[in-house]
C-alpha cells in the first residue's frame, strides 16, 4: 500500500461527492428556507465515508466509480437526514454537529424535521429520477435494487430501529442490562452497520457485480462498520474536542452504553484492530483496484474525528 | 350512477386496504415500540382516500385493482407519516387525530418522529421489495416509476414544501398577504394536491395506462385534490366535532389561511362544486369502469369528515 496516497485519494473523492451533492442542491430553489436548511446540514463538511465506500466498492468491482454517484449521493443524503433528526431536542438534543450549530439550532425545530424528511425523500428521487444529473445510468432493474437496498438499510429493520433502541438504552443503567455487549452490537449493526453495508453493496450493484463478489464485500462492510462504531466510542473518550467539533465524554455524561464502558478502553482498541484485519482479509481475492477499500479500513482505525 | 352503491363500494375498498396494511404491519415485529407506534397511526381509521383513488384509477384503466395494491399501501403509509410529523409539538401541535390521541401523545415525541420516518422509509420498501405480500407485481420499470411518482409528490417540490409554506403562512396576518388566494392554492397543490394526483397516477401506471389516459386522469386528480381541500376548510368551519373527531374552528383559532376566510363560506361551497364538476368532465372518455372515480368526486362534496 506504500505507493498509494490515501490522503490525496480521500480529498479527491470528497471533492467529487461534494460537487455532486451541490449539483443536486442547485437543482432545487436555493432561496427557499427548506433548501437552505437541507444545504446547511448536507454541506457541513462531513467525512463522506458512506459515499466514498460506495465509490470505492464500485471501483473494486472493476467499474468506473461514476456509475455509483447516484447511489453515493442518496446514501449521504439519508445519512444526513438521520443526523438532523437524531440531534433534535426530543432525541439526543445536540447543539453542535461537525463544529457548527445543528439544523434545529440554525433554523427551527419544525424546519429541521422537514429538512430531514426532505433529504430522506429526495434521496429516493435521486435514485429514481436522476434526470440529467448523472452521465451514465444503470438500468431500471439496477436502480430499483439500489432503492430497495437503501430503504431496507435506513428502515424499520435497520437504522431507524437502531436509533429507537439506542434511545431506549440511554435511560437505563447499562451495567444492569443482561448481555449488554450483545445488545450494544445489535444497536450498532442496526444504527450504523446496515447503512455502511448498504454503501458498499450499492457500489457493487451499481458496478453490476455478481452474488459471490457481493457476499465478500458484505463481510468487509460488516467488519468495517463495527470497527467504525468501536472507534467512535473510543474517540468520545479520548478524542480532541477541537478536531472532533464536539465535546469529549458526552456519551459517558448521557450514560450511553459504549465499548470502552463495557469492555474497557484498551480492549476496545484491540477489538477495533481485529475487526479491521478481518475486513482486509475479506478482500483477499480482489486485485489492486481494492486498494482504496483496504486503505479506508485502515483509516477507520487511525482517524481522529 | 343510480345503480352503483357507493357506500358499499367504499366500505369494501376500505376493508381491502386495511387488510393489506395489516399484512404489511404483521411482517414487522409487533412487540416493538416502533411498530406499535406506526400501527397506532396507520390503523386509526382514516378514510383511505388516497389508496382508494389509486385502486379506482387502476380499475378505470381496465385492470384488476389488485395490481395497484403495492402503490395504494405505500401512498397511505406516506400520508400517515405526514400526519404524524405535522401533528408534532414543533409543527401544528395537535393532541387529537381521527378521534384518538396523536402519535406523540400516545407514545413520545421521539417515538413519533421515528414512527413517521419509519412509515416513509417502509413505503419505499413496499414498492421495491414487495416480497410475497402481493400476488401480481408490475415489472421493475413500472415499480421504479411508482417509486419516482411517490418521491416526487411527497418530496421537497411537493408535500414537504407545502407543509413548510403552510407553517410560515400561519404566523402572518392572512389579509395582509399579497394575492393570498393564489398563495393558498399553491400551498394546497403542494401539500395535498400532489399526493392525490400521485395516487391517481400510481393506479394508472400500475395498470399500464398510456400517456393520454394518464393526462386525463391527472386533470381529474388536480380538480378533485383542490375540491377536497376546499371542503376540508368548509368542514373546519361548520363540521360536527363528534363526526370529525376534532374540534371545529381550529383553523380560525390558528389564523390559518382558508377558503372560507378568504372568499367567504358560500362562495367556497360553490367553488368546491365547480371543481368536482370539472373533475367528472375529465372522465368523459372513460366507460362505466370509471364509475367509482366519478362517485369519489361526488363523495368529496358530500362528506361530513
Amino acid at each position: 500500500m506504500s505507493d498509494f496516497d490515501f490522503k490525496a485519494y480521500l480529498k479527491e473523492r470528497q471533492a467529487v461527492v461534494n460537487k455532486q451533492l451541490e449539483t443536486i442542491l442547485n437543482s432545487l430553489d436555493k432561496e427557499r428556507e427548506l433548501t437552505r436548511a437541507m444545504a446547511h446540514s448536507l454541506m457541513a463538511g462531513g467525512k463522506r465515508l458512506r459515499p466514498i465506500l460506495c465509490l470505492a466498492a464500485c471501483e473494486a468491482c472493476g467499474q468506473d466509480p461514476v456509475v455509483a454517484l447516484p447511489a453515493a449521493s442518496a446514501l449521504e443524503m439519508v445519512h444526513t437526514y438521520s443526523l438532523i433528526h437524531d440531534d433534535l431536542p426530543a432525541m439526543d438534543d445536540d447543539d453542535l454537529r461537525r463544529g457548527i450549530p445543528t439544523c434545529h439550532k440554525a433554523f427551527s425545530e419544525a424546519t429541521a424535521i422537514l429538512a430531514g424528511d426532505g433529504l430522506l425523500t429526495h434521496a429516493f428521487q435521486v435514485l429514481t429520477r436522476p434526470g440529467n444529473l448523472f452521465e451514465r445510468l444503470p438500468d431500471p432493474a439496477v436502480r430499483l435494487e439500489l432503492t430497495a437496498i437503501l430503504s431496507e438499510a435506513a428502515g424499520v429493520d435497520g437504522m431507524i430501529e437502531g436509533q429507537m433502541l439506542d434511545m431506549l438504552s440511554q435511560d437505563r443503567d447499562a451495567a444492569a442490562l443482561p448481555s449488554s455487549l450483545d445488545h450494544l452490537e445489535k444497536i450498532h449493526t442496526l444504527k450504523t452497520g446496515m447503512m455502511i453495508k448498504a454503501s458498499v453493496l450499492s457500489g457493487a450493484v451499481s458496478a453490476g457485480a455478481g452474488p459471490d463478489t457481493q457476499e465478500r464485500l458484505a463481510v468487509y462492510a460488516e467488519k468495517v462498520g463495527l470497527a467504525f462504531q468501536v472507534k467512535d466510542d473510543i474517540l468520545d473518550v479520548e478524542g480532541d474536542p477541537a478536531v472532533m467539533g464536539k465535546p469529549a465524554g458526552s456519551d459517558e455524561a448521557k450514560n450511553k452504553m459504549t465499548y470502552p464502558a463495557l469492555m474497557g478502553l484498551e480492549p476496545s482498541k484491540g477489538y477495533a484492530e481485529e475487526l479491521v484485519n478481518e475486513a482486509v482479509e475479506a478482500l483477499n481475492n480482489f486485485d489492486e483496484k481494492a486498494l482504496p477499500l483496504r486503505a479506508i479500513a485502515e483509516y477507520i482505525l487511525q482517524r481522529r474525528r
